[in-house]
């Protein structure tokens, strides 16, 4: 299947819509039935990745209100596909009438129109960010399908412009400074979304092409902005010995194992298949290109131009990318944890 | 279609073999009708990443020969699926012999045995750096069609240990030098290998989950080892500014496309489609974890014990990698340059 | 993509949504950029196999109003998906509340009950034939493309009860009176559709699992109450001495291809590729299996039970079922017709 | 994936090779790991479909020796990708030398050639019935993990010609009769090949488009000279009466599932999924278009020719094509029951 709009192998999400449409949306197709579907999580997490929430997204307000409408029966899944639809309220085209010929440095526009030789302009249509919303739904569904398995994916910004931070936790001062001070100026800040998944068997992902690690590589590098992925020791392992990075084994009573590694510069994925430690990924975020200042373009006649964008925009996409940095790797680990089911003729 | 030995959407290849079985190889199908197959050229692709051809890499030395079975007649390809085969010719699976039982640390060993239950511990079995091979003469097949479109691609080592180059070349004296001392100490070295690719017209990958960015990152993160991935500015851009690194637009008068973009900080791709700039991606290596030292690790009834690997290794597996990196792209890149065949109605 | 409700491998539709929910959909994907999207044409299709459009149809009226949400842009596909919604109007889940305990004879409640460990009783859930007016709309998309290709599709009814009509055209007298008789016993009757399409070019469909007769016959044998499917001379060549029937090519110099065959045994289909001249199958439909009468089966604890089922059926599906085998025809064909553009290095 | 040569979704088979190149093999991929390899079972499936094995076939000899590349060791399958090679032994392209510009009227000369725009004409390249041996083998991979499961799955003749026969069993007398009766004359014949399918478990399959009908008709009709495919009371349905011809069930004290059905009409599938019965299905094939007589057709170049075809060919591919259907159902069959441990969240 070529679909560049569907994601994934047994568990599936197809998307659609765009953000000056009447509604965006996608179908759920291989949950497992029986899973238990909280309509409530699947709201509050579309909620997280909600512009207009905090003085440092943009103050576009979208309501983003999920309709589900199959696949669920009486609380529970059916094993049939989930279609939901999340209605655009806000939407105002007006915005972006100035940009129907003109290529906006650093976006889609010149790329789709080259692809298709045609361009819906309104918002960078399939590119927009709204799209990410259909994500979140969809990683919502995994996730309530990896509860029963006790498996949890957790993310948080580790970097913002210059602000480090080391460990879990939700943005630091210095980071919200840094947020607050772009806008203010009109510009934007790229950063890092870390990402950890707990309670991961051993045994998942495949050899070879299907690694754990290239799927989540791909799913990460699918999210809008993202320029980078690494896990374990990543990009930094690159100037290290062996010898000081060597996750050995020893013996451990308490771990369902019986065993542990001493260290997890592996970042839980041995030979692209999870070892039973936490996986550990990061996801680096270029700052967008949608800049409130001049910016020197051509027009789709060639011509030079200058364009000022006007509208809403995030001057740092790293706060509302956190849960869809979650939703995208609950959907691969879902669907590793279902195939997973098919490695043994006795499971 | 979920089998992960299989590469590929319109291109794909299929791959087999251990490195101790009597041989190993793969299915090249969509492979376009009439692209001249030039067999010395497939034969010298395989050269470069054989071992034993220098100091730098393992001993073992592997003849590699491979031989075409099907899908060319008169020089030329049928459309029908190219199968090949390359024989195994040096196996001492006795080198491996102690490893029946014990779990190598940083190796694919436990993993393995946790998902199928059971293991061909001879080398690793699929797990081998020799799979790489079949993806060599696969990423050949894709550059002789990838020449009818004048793409071209290129590798290089870009980091090894602690020595840096700038710009495309090969390996420099420091980088030799930092390989020989790892190995004379049985210790191993990471690094990071750069890729670029020329020629590539604009509209080539697809929007959203398809975006030619994830499908190099899924495909670089497919590689033994592989361990990181990014384009363009990547982590790097995580500190900077938008108005550092927007790529605007200009006119050109001597580029077909009558603009070019005044910097490249996209690496040649937006919005998950190329822009018709070059093509820029870097693959960060671990240092492999294979260490002619005393490691401790654990055996397969959860026994410490202490493995010392013996056969022939190398200390740095990125002297190997250059043209398994160049293998995999050109593979992604033919495959997304036939799929963008089908974005429009009207060609 | 193992997706069991997505069809299509270049051109693909996913397929949501029960009889008894809110409302059906779906996303079509990969429909190609620059086609005219004819609202009228898709809305005329859908209302071809609306019940209650004549008396030989269940009298259960359902508006089918399609809702285009994306993927056009000022009257022409832009290449992004297209999702679709249609209201459910007509839910009455009472007529089915009897059914919630027991399984259907003929029908899917037992397998889906064993597949799935539950069951949405209500309509059948997705075995319901309400599932086919998504076809219906995903066909009359690919009829868009199609129609710039020249290629045409037309089915009919060739077969209802005894009744058989040579060539194509509407329902026979005959077959109206066989279906009004069965109606008016609470029975049911089975029929064949055949099947004609028009301009195909030579050369679509694939060599060896994915030739065009097995394109064909796995699309019209997933339609609801297909019992079989044969192409050319089908089942009764099985009979045939070669000499009878082989299609021996003459020249001709009225024939675009210069050639023609004198017969068309082959239903156009040579080698599992199109040969240029008219796609000929035809479709099998069984009785359906739900009788206005008693009918005795057994309920969810395996006890004997008498099933008298209620609601409004259709006496026979094959009047309702020619624009979904046209559907399914139409989709087959143009994903055959994208995915022969790669054929070749130089198209 | 769109790769033609490529069969099945987690249980894979790709196939490549023409009969006059050196060899013709496969990779089975998604074969489970635990599987014990029966080399000899694996041989005899070949030797079953081997030409030159009687009077009624092809008196070409092809050793049709399978040797076993990798994915197995210490006789079971360690989950690995099965790579398997045939050599071609027999090999006399001078009976093709003739047919380098010719396009046989029935075979795939003509299609292949307007696809491709080059032509294998030695043998019929891909469109080889020798491409049926890789089928074969894929097929024995597949019962041998079926043993596991206690599914079985025999094929047999039940027409030639004008030859019928009731129930399972070997060629009747008048089969044998009209086969070299029609040898005699230089003539070929069609037939219908049925299959069962027993001890399959309730619930394999999937719904709509991923019926499992759908993909027995998808697996039939892309075996050589394959027209048509039906199953249960399949094309003889359409002329019958709901009430003739309903299922219904009944509890059944022995039956493990408690119940049964009281005819088979649906031959095992309801709502596109297995209900517990034997799956019953019938394929037809053309009688194939190679006459040893002169055959009027047209040249490269448009001119009007006759061919003599030379060379040794089966009168009647019914008998060689008895493992073929076995294989490919067997493929299908092991694909939906490791499919369905994925249908529910607790399986």
């Amino acid at each position: 299947m070529a679909a560049s709009n569907t994601f994934g192998t047994l568990f599936t999400l197809t998307s659609f819509g765009e953000s000056h449409g009447p509604a965006i949306g996608g179908v759920v197709d291989g949950m497992p039935a029986g899973v238990l579907i909280d309509e409530q999580f699947l709201q509050a997490e579309l909620d997280r990745r909600r512009p207009g929430t905090s003085e440092l997204t943009t103050q576009r307000s979208e309501a983003d209100r999920v309709r589900i409408l199959s696949g669920v029966f009486e609380g529970v899944s059916t094993g049939a596909p989930i279609g939901f639809v999340i209605d655009n309220t806000s939407q105002r085209s007006a915005d972006y009438e100035n940009m129907r010929h003109v290529f906006r440095p650093g976006h889609a526009d010149y790329t789709y129109y080259n692809k298709y030789g045609i361009r819906d302009h309104r918002g960078g249509g399939r590119s927009s960010a709204r799209e990410t919303a259909v994500r979140v739904a969809g990683g919502a569904f995994a996730k309530m399908a990896l509860k029963t398995a006790g498996i949890t994916v957790e993310a948080w910004a580790s970097q913002i412009g210059t602000a480090v931070r080391e460990g879990q936790g939700p943005l630091t001062d210095e980071m919200r400074r840094q947020i607050l001070e772009a806008r203010g100026q009109g510009d934007t800040l790229g950063g890092i979304v870390s990402c950890r998944i707990d309670g991961c068997p051993a045994g998942l992902g495949d050899p070879v092409y299907g690694k754990l690690s290239a799927r989540l590589a791909s799913a990460m590098l699918s999210i809008n902005a993202a320029h980078g992925f690494d896990y374990g020791m990543g990009f930094a392992g690159a100037a290290r010995r062996g010898s000081e990075v060597v996750d050995n084994w020893e013996p451990c009573a308490v771990d369902p194992r019986g065993i542990r590694a001493v260290a997890n510069n592996s970042g839980g994925i041995q030979g692209g298949i999870s070892n039973g430690e936490p996986i550990e990924f990061r996801v680096a975020f270029k700052p967008v290109a949608t800049l409130l200042q001049d910016v020197a373009t051509v027009d789709d006649n060639g011509e030079a131009t200058v364009l000022h964008a006007r509208g809403r925009h995030d001057p740092c996409v790293v706060p509302r990318a956190i849960p869809v940095v979650e939703a995208m790797a609950a959907m691969v680990v879902l669907d590793a944890w279902l195939l997973n089911r098919t490695s043994r003729i006795v499971p």
